[in-house]
């Protein structure tokens, strides 16, 4: 680990707010990951333990107060640490991230009081993967808290749910041993929401993969969902300036 | 159960907060039961698994924003699953509920979205049982949420309280372990409650039905408590404009 | 136990909530224990079980309605249970508290309404320990809600936080396995905020202990605690009118 003379950073952000809920978005589905920085943006690509979803996350320098990040370096950090001390913010505050040799320094700075933590960093966290490349054949775009919505729906009967786009059309369906449902968004009355299915998609999914995925996106956020019949699902959304994409691997039946 | 040949039904709910408030006043005392269609009221008289209390409830056509019922039909309901559903419904729904086959069929009509959820019918729900005549000596009228702090009050102290009716009061108490408690309302300065009392009243009960009962009274609407000593009490309140009324049978202590 | 003929007593209390608060902070550190009552003033002092720690409260007769106690009296009570009594006093309650034999009698009044609730004394519930002397070398004056979100930050890292005072700075800070962190509240900026401190202060405390002291202080109100290297800390803030002085001892490392 020779990084700590290869590089060095400083990062300032205002918005203690804004950077906790993208950590959140990462953390909803790893929990130690590696924290890639170059000289333009800070990203993270990871697995999550199952392999059976990805998350890859961007945010540019210009999402930042200040980001002064010298060559390119890759901290590994435990995310799910990193988003309770962020937690800790108040709404005034100033955030100023270090890294000193092994450790991951962040300090607060308000009125009359500086409050200062300090995280190890992990060798070693895995990361880097390669995002799985599919032509996916329709695009459904859907307010964020319109999707979360329905998979509450789908909580009530079974731990998976279809999601199909046709025409106009994006249904959700389910069925469990008490009960099924179907939730149809239709093209048409709704100004926020779209659908194109240049051929009919339909695959299935674990409910809870896409709950996590979908939690940290804005209610009033537009979510991006590429399907393909049977293939990963590409799921994307925006918080402020830094984007989140998911894939997720269909779960097949067998016939 | 040719009863799918005999009849149909299709009813429309413009509150979908009414009737799933209705629900769950029934479902807070038995989980599955009998719903028995009218072609002028929907109704429900069933008995707690214990045997000792019953709940009898009634919602008149005029309840719901459309009402086809032709003829007479029984439906076995999961009412927690129902209640579930409902709770699905969102502020601007409208619910269309229709019988086809051996199923309940929910679907709720929103903007530029329709939800649908199918509940299997139960065979042999039980329910039907007569009601209990009982002439009552004392008639208390108080506020839903009144009643529901006396019993918060009791809660402290024990898992029964004694309800007693005297002259203008109305007392409730109960004896702990550690503590006692009473707590006596009396007409006079308060404009929502009444006690008509021709001879004095007195039992005691077990304190978790009486919070299911009271439970779905909205804190505003007037209960009333038919007491008599040591036989079963009965209390009614409205919803709206369905009825629910209760039965719970008294603790008799040996002497 | 002569002491139901030594003495009488009345206390009348308009603010209900006050009263609570007062036995809350009582109750935060200790169970059971005993209410001093004199002709002047209303107090307790008493160790925590682990002997850790100890708090004294103490209510002048002005800071009640009504209090009529002749000669002195001690009433053994458990504070948990009379706590959860105060909380169901509602807002526009007054409350009368009088000694009934060996039981404290509480009774709510109301528009319309009176609850009654009657606890048993406790024979010789302890207390009366005498309070530390400790001469202490800095005052640090802090507002409550500030200290409380110092050691929502320890929380973080550590279940031991050291506390520290010299010149104009305060400082708290914690160690754990996983993170460090420290909190530093200089005078300067903030108006509600002291450190006087005739020689440099560091002790070491565990949080738990702090937490249930400090609980009960009003965010607004400004909190003292009294340091001096490797002694017990004394911790004092008001509630209104009653005043409340808490002591807890260091932890001792070995080097």
């Amino acid at each position: 680990m020779w990084s700590g003379i290869m590089a060095s950073m400083e990062i300032t952000v205002d918005d203690v707010k804004f950077l906790r809920s993208c950590v959140d978005a990462i953390v909803n589905l790893i929990e130690e990951g590696t924290l890639e920085l170059g000289s333009d943006a800070m990203g993270v690509r990871a697995m999550d333990a199952s392999q059976i979803a990805m998350v890859v996350f961007s945010a540019p320098k210009s999402a930042f107060a200040g980001y002064k990040v010298s060559g390119s370096e890759k901290v590994g950090v435990n995310f799910a640490d990193l988003s309770k001390i962020l937690g800790r913010g108040r709404s005034k505050d100033k955030l100023i991230i270090k890294r000193k040799e092994n450790k991951l320094e962040l300090e607060f700075r308000g009125k009359g009081s500086k409050r200062h933590f300090s995280l190890p960093l992990l060798e070693d966290a895995g990361g880097g993967q390669k995002e799985p490349k599919v032509e996916h054949d329709a695009l459904v775009k859907i307010r964020g808290g319109e999707f979360k919505e329905m998979l509450r729906d789908v909580a009530l009967v079974s731990s998976h749910l279809t999601m199909e786009a046709k025409g106009k059309e994006f249904m959700v369906s389910a069925k469990g041993d008490s009960a099924e449902m179907s939730a149809v968004s239709e093209k048409g009355e709704k100004k926020e929401f779209e659908v194109d299915a240049k051929k009919e998609a339909r695959a299935t999914f674990p409910l809870q993969y896409l709950d996590d995925i979908a939690k940290a996106c804005p209610d009033d956020e537009l979510m991006s969902i590429h399907l393909r019949s049977n293939k990963p699902v590409k799921l994307d959304y925006k918080i402020g300036k830094a984007g989140l994409t998911y894939y997720l691997a269909p779960r097949i039946e067998d016939e």
